[in-house]
């Protein structure tokens, strides 16, 4: 019997660990062949090169594509959307993929969709079901209606998918593969390299031995003109905190510029001195740092997501995050200084607390390798009400 | 107070019939400013030229843009696509609209969709919440979950938008346009005109005063290479059928070279001596054609919506409009040539309907404007569920 | 050693046999691997899809790029030359060449010039230095000068390429490809196949045993809009003849939509009883077509080179080869029935000519090939003066 | 008589004052309408924001295009041009200029070129003729074989564009448009605003007023993987020398972000005292800068052109200007710190020269104004041997 052929597509940094277990368990199955493309912003340097991380960890890739417009902002990112489908259609096209895989809900990730869908390709949502603000919301409930089978990472998500007009049976609760790793995490907590050592990255040499926090905001694309004024709300918490502090640059979204640009301008103003800045890191490093950490500040999806599981407490900034499902260990704050600033010290003076399986309970990738070599293929669907 | 732009992109032929009163009715108002945008299809000699009918009826063209990639298969069709966000993008970032339009669930819709919804533009959906087979269906649902604002055609259609999760605020049902012409034909039936003559077209010169038939069979995405089959199956029933017919030549979606094929090599080989071939008509033009008709055989949406107002008798083939709402006048049957025979056979002994108004009452074009000059506009929203 | 990879772009049906015995020849050799790419029209059925030609000639294919805009205007050329651009840099950068080959002069011959220069991969240009008009003229001299190796195909055409500022030792007389099939067929002259029965095409059944001509005639794109008058006056005239025809439809290029509708139509209207239409064929059963017929008339390059090697007649219309190199077999005339009529009279009534290797000696694929494997290989140049 | 349109395209921030006093001498013809496209790298923040000082100057944007690919390498450069094509056809298709001014030698010009020359609308080149290394040198022979009328900037200029086969008539030489600029500032030399209070950037506050020089280099694209090396030498004999120091962010290219992560690593790392950075400058106030400064140290062309006239000291660096005619300004090193410390010394030390005339007189702008304003437009041609 021929191995179905089951095209994954990574566009940026944060879906990576998203699927990364997932993409170990397509590979380790006889009856399954992984076709990795890596695209978009994952390709890119300026934000943290993922596929350098992707290679190291021995994924073969079958076609890496460019396609992210300059400008960060919502011209360039329907743009960017658009080159995208043209590309992938070409990628699929010529690599003849039994299935195609769209990872959450990233801007770019339609693109993905469609070239599937229209090319008759069987195509599989992972992560859909979930809510939250911005133009993401869009986009993946546009990509659960162009899918044909949803592999969601909590039940709360399978009702909402359910809900949508989609067939139950191809509705399945996988939970998030971004849990296995933070199981493999929890059971290695040791943080066994240094950072700064490590990473390189700028800003000052910190003292973090005796406690640190994790800092990433992202900008919101449905806010992007704010994104200079929300991210310097929460540099001058930070800075006032005074409290050693590991902070990531933003995703290639609109307003990233606003957000990088504003943090760069407060570095060589304000020059920070608890404040040092990465790139990227590997997965896993950054769930051990994460795991180590005081607490995570910010708007990441990880702090919902991997955080949940790790037990790390989170100060969530903002809309980003609206109504995605939260386990005990978020604080909710404003884009305001003094909230923040409150809300950080409060993170800080907790313990940890115990995992919860909200997102999966640490073995996602096996179920979705299981399903996908399993399951009947199919590219064609109609609404069930 | 400044007029608000409203931007409405046209792709092909019979979305402008589904649009042309709204269009009117838009220009009519001093609080509105309409901005045409012409693209894809509707640019193609070999789909019809719909432009000449646009730029005849008096319509200001703010852009047009050619966006169509040959090959007329899946492949093409996501490149098309890609090519459109690309494109479109550009256009509404000059343009600079308060709201897009986007119509119903061509494949190449979604362009227009993303184009508007990623730079923050309030997307307006028409003809949303139907039921179909083929591509459409995934389209016209990811058309709702990126548009902010529904204006559909039916009260079956509104309760599923809603369903699907969105504010029932913004989900309101307006009718269809194309059934504003067909009420003006109503009132109008008078074929006032010699299709041959004003049309041209190849074939016979048919004795058609006394009865006559129309045919239009376009290609379904999902079973793109069984095209030249399905039509053939057609093609020899209305042979057989011996009666005098007006067939139109398909849309431009992947197969219908297959279909263009199949017709062309019959025709070649076979010389039917009842059938006449027209690229096109004017949307009145064609309503007028319908209405004198015995009846309409094939499965454009045409023969479910302004049909179900004429009153016309319908023999629907196939899938593609599989689950859309209709009236009583519609018979359906399967690719097989005797089911179509008799079928036909049947729906041209009848008498014709009493009007339906499933699709609307022949006023929506003014509703739609009434609302879009009143609405308040938004590019954000969440799911309510 | 590694062999060295060479990438051949063919992106219409005409450039396959300028190319098709250097295929052979890179495929026979041990030092190379051949990376065959099919785009444009050459996938395309309108076309008369060369990639079924290609294919049954055994040639593997590396990858195939959908590209072409429809409209057929100058619009669309040129948006189909910038799509080639982006596709093409995507293969090129996923296959890794060690040089890419660009063949002569349409105008999307530029996209592959592009996308393999400005990724500094060297770039072989094959077919530069004639002078013909059209948009050909521009990008012919232009791929010369983003090439670094040219493979021309006359001593005329050498000289011209040093003109234009290439360094000699760069700049090879290897003849044209073509020739080698026409050498071929001087060889093996006889007609044994039936055209209409091995390749079908419309129109009537011709009693052509005794003598036939053969008709190709392409729009010119700075002419575009004359497309339909200028082919008109050739059908008048081939008409008028009454002698047995056999016509090939045009390729893609600005106004063949008018040159296929001129036809299309004429044959509605005015059903010519001599002329049998192709859309395709061989090119080996076209230049045994060729080689048995009493003349070719039209504005196909084949008229110029491989007519001049096969010593058959032409008759020469319009400006679309001026200042071609030519042997005496050509008679030169403009878009006029009288002029075309008396000058085909003149062709048939002549013997054929002696083989003139103005165009090679028939030895050009194993020559190209030759080189390739030798040569070195830059990517980088300065104009000599 | 209606006005010609002239449609100018400026892709980067140097483009825009090799054409600026032709932008004015345009506008204040009463027979031509200015349409000025702002696409590319002039649209981007990271590049100097170019089009900022653009509306400033008052010119009316006829269209923006976001086109650039992130990645700034061989391949995004090809991908961008691509995109280019695709986009700025559409914007000529709509804007429907009489001509179109297509400037220089940046990789992405070539994307006017096509579009335009594709289109049938006369292209006129800006600049051609001059001799480079780098892909610059295959793209501006190339734009001078796609375009109708060449106004080139010097006479060794204007032969070699004859010799490549273009019709003497139509090569003009009207001398550079930046010479116009800075013949301005030869009779306006006083440095009146402080450039680190009006253009803020980052580094070092310096004591400048008693003298500094000026750095800018850009990556070479032919030699891309060497940018970091390259220009690692350049900052380690800058820091060397230790006198106060103006350097100027490179341009979008491949290579690009090799020589900004190289200057930023540098900067973290060293810290060197003398040195400022600027992103972007207006034009005027650069080459007041350049006029104050006692050299010029880098592979700016403005070096070999606007110094020429300003009479400043340059110390040109590697192969970017290769060949370039140059005035007695100039002494050219290697990529080797002990060279470029030696020559930057020497230059130092020099008075400032006389003006030179070879890339005009100061009175180009006019010139061109007055060419588009009377010559017979074409767009078509052919080689001139």
């Amino acid at each position: 019997m021929p191995k179905r052929k089951i095209c994954v597509v990574v566009t940026a940094r944060p879906s990576y660990s998203r699927i990364k277990t997932a993409l170990t368990a397509i590979q380790n199955r006889s009856d399954l062949e992984l076709q990795l493309v890596i695209a978009g912003s994952a390709l890119l340097d300026r934000y943290g090169n993922a596929v350098d991380f992707i290679e190291k960890d021995g994924f073969p890739i079958a076609a890496k594509v460019f396609m992210v417009l300059e400008g960060e902002n919502p011209t360039t990112m329907a743009k960017t959307t658009g080159l995208g489908v043209m590309e992938l259609t070409n990628v699929f096209f010529n690599l003849k993929p039994d299935a195609v895989i769209t990872i959450a809900d990233r801007f770019e990730t339609i693109a993905t969709s469609i070239a599937a869908a229209y090319q008759n390709i069987p195509l599989v949502h992972i992560q859909g079901g979930e809510v939250t603000g911005s133009i993401d919301e869009k986009v993946r409930h546009s990509n659960t209606k162009l899918a044909d089978l949803h592999l969601v990472a909590s039940e709360d998500a399978r009702e909402r998918v359910i809900k949508l007009g989609e067939d139950p049976e191809m509705v399945i609760n996988t939970g998030c593969p971004s849990i296995d790793l933070a199981k493999y995490i929890n059971e290695n907590p040791k943080l066994d390299f240094d950072p700064i050592q490590k990473y390189g990255g700028v800003g000052e040499e910190l003292i973090w031995k005796d406690g640190y926090i994790v800092v990433m905001q992202h900008p919101v694309t449905t806010e992007y003109k704010e994104s200079k004024k929300h991210v310097l709300e929460t540099l001058k918490a930070i800075r006032e905190l005074d409290y050693p502090t590991f902070w990531f640059w933003p995703n290639v979204d609109a307003g990233s510029d606003g957000t990088s640009n504003a943090i760069r301008t407060f570095r060589e103003l304000e020059k920070p001195q608890n404040i040092h800045f990465f790139k990227n890191m590997d997965p896993l490093d950054f769930l051990k740092l994460l795991k180590n950490s005081k607490a995570l500040v910010g708007n990441s999806s990880a702090g919902l997501r991997e955080c949940a599981y790790l037990g790390v407490p989170v100060v969530n900034i903002g809309n980003r995050q609206y109504r995605r499902g939260r386990a005990e260990n978020v604080i909710d704050v404003g884009y305001n200084e003094q909230q923040i600033l409150e809300a950080t010290k409060k993170a800080i003076s907790r313990e940890h607390f115990a995992a919860s399986e909200i997102y999966g309970d640490g073995n996602s990738g096996e179920k979705i390798a299981e399903i996908l070599a399993t399951v009947e293929l199919k590219y064609s669907k109609t609404i069930t009400y």
